[in-house]
């Protein structure tokens, strides 16, 4: 069992077959997620890419989503989470921070994606848009869009089937300053575990 | 008045403060539309960035399009086109028209910008999500998307002030399987003009 420390970003390498089980430990707590192809990593799982294939944009049980070549990478096989999360927002990074008000360095997932890939010696080609585990920003009235507190509740988990060799990344997402995380807006922990 | 030929692309040098009229002049086409910082490619506008700053799917007028960067580098300003754009789908590219079918080269969008940055003597760093003016793609019951004619009708266009020196790019979207350029499912020509 891998722990996502409160805040902070990690990747593990998974072999095609195996499955990731995402589990919200603490159960309001988001977790932005990224696949990279370990063969090519400028090829990566793609939210606008697999919005067009599941022709939706939350995957459901059975969905597979794609990269930006259009090849299946994860598929989202078992969801006891109330199956609620997001692909239409960026991961936060430094300057979102910043327009939020924040004058320090604050922790933020794309960098949290970067640390995560650097512990395996790799780079990643750019920030993709991440498949945000957990969140909840609904589309209200056909273009309005909210961030409400996540619907999980402790235990809660998704299991993603990998559909090639990849390099998988996880960010417990550090943000406190608006309810994306529960509306205690505390960060905590996250957990992964690998199946054969 | 620059013409962006029927299925092709073209790129153009922005100043800060002049206003990039798009128009869909048939009607039916859809015109992909990115936007970098002149000064540094890798700051790019960015529809998941975007979505977070403007609180809605499809910008309206006196939205704000930021980029990866959170910077605003596009503001809607007019719109005589019926107000349907799309944030959501991914430029077309080959493996798009490979998954409908397609055995041979098919134009595309993400190729399109590449060729349209080349003619300038310029390379992206990546293809970013684009601006999918005049896109019908509605978000039905909250999370299924549905493709669809665009409503607007022959000299519908809109109006971005460009908020930064960028160099701005347009596809006519050569989709010719699915009726996202109209039920015709034939591409025509779009045109661009920068106003002062």
């Amino acid at each position: 069992m891998i722990e996502i420390p409160a805040r902070k970003g990690r990747a593990v390498r998974v072999r095609k077959g195996q499955r990731i089980k995402v589990i919200n430990t603490k159960g309001q707590q988001v977790v932005d997620t990224w696949a990279f192809n370990a063969d090519d990593l400028h090829e990566f799982m793609s939210m606008e890419h697999s919005r067009v294939a599941i022709e939706r944009i939350i995957p459901g049980i059975g969905d597979a989503l794609v990269t930006n070549k259009r090849r299946p990478i994860l598929t989202l096989v078992e969801d006891t989470s109330g199956g609620i999360h997001d692909t239409l927002f960026a991961a936060c990074d430094r300057w979102r921070y910043e327009v939020l008000g924040c004058k320090d360095y604050h922790d933020n997932c794309t960098d949290n994606l970067a640390a995560g890939l650097a512990a395996l010696g790799l780079t990643p080609p750019e920030t993709p848009a991440p498949l945000n585990l957990f969140m909840n920003i609904p589309v209200v009235g056909g273009n309005r869009v909210e961030v409400r507190p996540p619907v999980s509740t402790p235990g809660g988990y998704v299991v993603l089937r990998a559909e090639m060799d990849c390099v998988a990344a996880f960010s417990a997402c550090p943000q406190d300053m608006v309810p994306v995380n529960g509306l205690e807006m505390r960060p905590t922990e996250a957990h992964v575990d690998i199946l054969e």
